[in-house]
């Protein structure tokens, strides 16, 4: 296969603020075709957490998402911060903010990219065992997070009929469980 | 379940060019706190295709992508026209364009939002079966894209080691491998 790139003549930033970084690229081809402006969506990685508790079922989150202006349902997670060493401090972090739940085993099961045409960042599949709330979540003003726990085959039905349609979450979901099966199938279960 | 939804006190684009719409919102949470503002990126739908071939293996397109700048392995598919009836008219159209392949049968499996959180738009899974080449493929002059047929054993196990990583395609491949699977049950195969 071809390795190909293209090159960047000229880069601006066209809006910058807390929640999004717009980038302007003016690129060129190999073959010299000009890409002008090409715009590239600048973000810090972000870490989806497939939690399952001690009864092997998985937890959802609801919550409302300005995007598609609508509840949506998801795993949790959330943007992973300077301070965390590794997707799996995100994940743990994130899981005790949100709801209110720690895991006894947290493992980074694989990196993605969330759109290579235009995001600059990975996603990160966490798997979570063992999980049991500790107290209550710390949830910010702007937050306002349900939490329910699901048999796996049910989640899977969710996704196939569309109740559960986040891409990123249904590809971080489904690496999970391929890990999960994994682990499952090692251990002789 | 709750079901709530942010107000918008008012809304704006701060950025608009062909292939990108920024929006700013000015929103209000149920509780009245304001978050503003919150950023939606505006798209049109987009279409990508699980193609299977006579012997049962899937394509895989190969080409540069500059959010991530380095090559990328997806699935074929693209921007969903206003002038394609459905999902399934973009799937053929693109696979024709982009790869110079026709499918006797092409199914729209499902939809999917590729970012509930700051995406407008949605990612529909199709799939093709008995995928043939007609002809050369009708690439624009700033593609270059590269077509092979792998066995899905091949592409799972490429989606758990990150050799395969776009997480909409991944989504859109497992959705279109449970299609294949009831279907093939249906069957009887």
């Amino acid at each position: 296969m071809k390795r190909k790139h293209w090159n960047v003549k000229a880069s601006r930033y066209v809006h910058r603020d807390a929640w999004i970084a717009v980038r302007a690229d003016d690129c060129e081809t190999p073959e010299g075709v000009a890409v002008a402006p090409y715009y590239v969506l600048e973000y810090p990685d972000w870490v989806f957490v497939s939690v399952f508790d001690d009864d092997d079922r998985v937890m959802l989150v609801h919550l409302y998402r300005h995007g598609m202006k609508e509840m949506s349902l998801e795993l949790p997670g959330g943007v992973k911060d300077e301070a965390d060493a590794s997707p799996v401090d995100t994940a743990q972090r994130e899981l005790l903010e949100e709801t209110g739940y720690t895991a006894a085993t947290v493992v980074h099961v694989g990196s993605m990219t969330p759109n290579s045409a235009t995001h600059t960042n990975l996603v990160h599949s966490c798997v979570a065992l063992g999980a049991k709330r500790v107290g209550p979540p710390a949830q910010d003003d702007t937050e306002d997070i349900e939490v329910e726990f699901v048999e796996v085959e049910d989640l899977l039905e969710m996704i196939d009929d569309g109740r559960f349609k986040q891409a990123l979450h249904i590809a971080a979901f489904y690496r999970a469980l391929r890990y999960r099966k994994m682990l499952k199938m090692m251990q002789g279960a």
